[in-house]
């Protein structure tokens, strides 16, 4: 399957709607598939940072990735994040991913401990001599170890099965150094960035895609963003970034990721559930204003009515750009510094 | 128990022997843990960060507490690492350390996302109140995400179950303000280090014991630092503390962490196997000069043999302070600004 | 002046060119600047951070600028760098610069010192409520207190005489945050990026300029580059961003910056002399290779004959692009390491 | 002056009184000199980061040096900042404060450009080279290029007239590593620490002394700090640690530095003026704040009286433990986070 077409478009990061017992709720995650398909996305992409792997089991993880894989019946590619414990159980997870035919799985770099490039080149070339199945390279520094470039030009030299790399550094130059190391040598790698909030120029610079958490909240944005941008009509899509760096930058600085982006699919019709991740009451309280501000965002994009008492302006924040422009800006500020911290960014 | 007397001294944590097969070596552990024991280690520590916690599954890290805790037989007591996929996980586990009967767990704040502190609030608060047995909070953040010194106090306030802090920040003054804000309310909770290069200035300035890694390896050394330091011999303390800083950085930055450290333990007589995380061949010879290194550091202090081929100046480095300090120190800079880049310092 | 037309285009920051006393080399100075004209870069900027303005005196910097007016004689607009130690010296360089005829002064954040949002704003509107002469903030989080959105903001709404903001950063999301945020109330302000890899996706996303060290090098190929992009030929754009990427790398990353800069004006004709930062013998050699390989990626441009001995492949690194795109990669990542470790990155 | 005897003791560094239109207050300087001398500081240190050295003029910071030395008449060393612009700039100014009679000179790592290890060598190398007063490396990398350990020790062997490093990183294992590095072969090579947090347990590890702002406030309480680690009369030591922990973090996490030490010592009976950095409304009201918590502090050591109103539990925050504990550590946490953001920790 790796001297198949390259992988491209907007992959959209699955999160885990629960039931109240906080397991995984099928016939939602069902239904949220089923609307994701229909409003243009490419490709899915189950077991991301998005979708929380982290906090599920192994047979958890196994058992979304089977049950997207039976929903979508092949009517989208679908990208499974694979990442365990150690290489033998991501290889076992290979295994079972192969065997549900998604078109390839997606492999963080090792976290916890943050390894230098040696081990992370020795970790992946392991799994990329013995997987079964394509292979993405997944890199988020703020998360996990980085993969640098020359580590993807080798990787991507040596090991057919790596087919990809999905980068959510958000670093453009980073991006182009990547694509000139290893397009000579491999035309059909990906290049897909993580990163919403430059979509556009990241596109524009080479990339062949993105996996985006707004594209599970707004996909009819993410999809636009990504056609008039391949089109090059480039006045119309700076808009459309600009109102998705509003969007985004409220989703993931206003809770903890992903609660924001929970808190967003809720409002377009889907029940998610209570996360696994515990919150204050402080946290729950902050959450439903956060919940009331993204509803006036996307009543302003007539994706859903406004909320009970209205937005700011009567027309919702994400038109009336100066409204609360200075607050929102503070907001951003101050989380980055959060962010800069606790080393994210 | 929570009422019964304060953890303190220095308790190990352990590195995980690995058979051909890469699986747990029993017998090997239940040997090695004699011979800790026998030199004096107040307590046991599995599933830490040196024990690769994050490389094993949820059954061999029960596993591995549960060796030990037969092999120990209440000789010393157990401080169990057990943080889990998510709270659900992480209070089974500690379930399953309770009825071995070990004096403790220690849990790790999230990791991978690195959340702030009003979420790593909530999430040792719902483990508190649920949890049956002591649990001790362990503040790594190079690692893992930041337990800041208000959510300590909190925490050690309204919850009785917490009865310790293991903080691996190194930092003088954080200790200092956490003890602090903590000793008022709750004079039996203990604080511990995990920066063996600190251990001595940590203990003066008030810690009540260590989770060294350099214990596994040299715990004559440490048992000696803390019983000077504990009698206030400053002067004899400080050229010990000497001693252990070199042997610690070489074996912290001279490999991905804990390789030094399995490289010196099998120096002591112990199969530690290969390890989990793959090498390349360049790093596979780098830790055989390591070991040589070691062997003669360990050699000076009349723990191993010299190596075939001696050591400089024929007496080991650990004593010819001046033979290699340029390129030791040199190797130090260099890591410690890779380590930077890596997010651990 | 405020009122007037908006900056825009690329303005070159001016390295000094020293004599063999270490001073400011007048004549070679002069030549250089008609040079730059002639190459088509709409405006200059002396006293910036490429022009080491922290290496010369007060005297030295007004000197400097007195001389780029007086060579320009109003053919570019001149964009001066005016941070001095306090406010009240600063205002005494804007008066002085405003004297000259210059369009507008640039002044950095406080450094040193690295202060917080309310002090910037404190310090910018001090600043601008007292200058007799257009400002341009001047951000580079790298090396000086960072100036948030809010604070560009507040600053652009309440200070007439504010009229531009040069943003080093390289962070995409953060210009279109400023951007969003200023743009709806000051139509005429003006935003410039100082980080040359990602000039296209800056002007792309609504950069009106870029003050970009590497126009001072082959002025020809940033002009064509903001040409291609203005006109949106995105493809052909593309391209030469990615050849500016590898000269920047090369540049910014194979020495102290601005050494590589220095080194490659210096193939471009001028005498730029010994810099005032001190270089080991070390550094010297190594500026050596870097002057052969810079050669020949101007040579590839044919801006500059190949240096004797050729170049690999016979045509110069930059076009050859696989030639030593692994090494290159390796040097670059080895450096972003370095320079995180110092803080700038 | 190199073979004489080591530095050692508390050397403050000097604030700098400024009169009502921002200029030098020569008396209340000489006023505040006599004052610390009598309550036994060791030494004297002008233009230092607490003197705010980059906010004066080059001439200013001659006349400060100039009026101290002339008050001190020889009762105390001092220790005079020296740098300049350039290395030939701080040339010129060792050869003033030679003449002057001061015991050395304190150079910081060049700043702005954080530059990397044989940059940082080559400048010292050259000033070690051409000095005429005896120097004190000056490393605090929160601010300026680090300078590592193997730069200290070449520079230790290759230059005699270079005689201390001053270090303010607070980093304990790093100043083990220099101590180990430099004391066998330049047993009379001073080290000193900046970071007053952690003063005691520096002074245990083998410092010689510190420079701490503190001292400028509370001289007797770090001479007798001093005093009681020297003696290793460790349980009276660390409760005076302890406090000044509690007084420190409050002087330097709540104003921009050094504004929390200017209030304070306003409060000992000097008129130190407005500072150079300008300050919003809010900042201003803040800092009043700031002076009435420090009143508190200051009276319940008994050096100043009770502010109009009282203090918490009527007796001074600094010994009711447990009143402002929660409080004061949020907002150390948070501005931890803050000066995290701004490259500082």
């Amino acid at each position: 399957m790796s001297k198949s077409s390259r992988l491209q478009g907007i992959f959209t990061p699955n999160l885990v709607p629960l039931d109240s017992r906080g397991n995984i709720n099928e016939p939602e995650l069902r239904k949220y598939i089923d609307w994701l398909i229909e409003r243009g996305v490419h490709g899915l992409y189950p077991n991301g940072s998005t979708g929380e792997f982290t906090r599920f089991t192994f047979e958890e993880r196994l058992r979304t990735v089977e049950i997207i894989a039976d929903q979508t019946r092949g009517r989208v590619p679908i990208l499974a994040g694979a990442a365990e414990a150690n290489v033998k159980e991501t290889l076992r997870a290979c295994e079972h991913y192969y065997r549900m035919g998604v078109r390839a799985v997606a492999i963080v770099a090792p976290f916890y401990y943050k390894l230098g490039p040696k081990s992370v080149y020795a970790y992946f070339k392991e799994i990329g001599q013995n997987t079964p199945i394509d292979v993405t390279l997944y890199n988020i520094p703020m998360f996990a170890s980085p993969i640098d470039v020359p580590t993807v030009q080798r990787l991507s030299e040596e090991c057919e099965k790596i087919v990809a790399i999905k980068d959510s550094s958000g670093d453009i130059p980073h991006m182009i150094r990547m694509i000139q190391a290893v397009r000579p040598n491999r035309p059909e790698f990906a290049f897909f960035t993580g990163w919403d909030a430059a979509l556009m120029p990241m596109l524009l610079v080479g990339c062949d895609g993105g996996t985006n958490a707004s594209s599970g909240v707004v996909p009819e944005i993410t999809r636009k963003l990504y056609d008039l941008t391949m089109a090059h009509r480039i006045d119309e899509a700076r808009q459309v970034q600009y109102d998705l760096v509003k969007l985004f930058d409220t989703m993931i600085y206003s809770a903890e990721f992903p609660e924001g982006f929970r808190a967003a699919v809720e409002l377009r019709g889907f029940r998610m559930g209570v996360g696994r991740q515990p919150m204050s009451a402080e946290q729950r309280t902050d959450l439903g204003t956060l919940s009331t501000t993204l509803q006036c965002m996307l009543s302003a994009h007539g994706f859903v009515n406004e909320p009970v008492g209205g937005c700011p302006a009567g027309k919702g924040a994400a038109k009336s750009g100066d409204v609360n422009a200075a607050e929102v800006g503070a907001i951003v500020s101050q989380v980055v510094a959060e962010l800069s911290r606790r080393g994210l960014l």
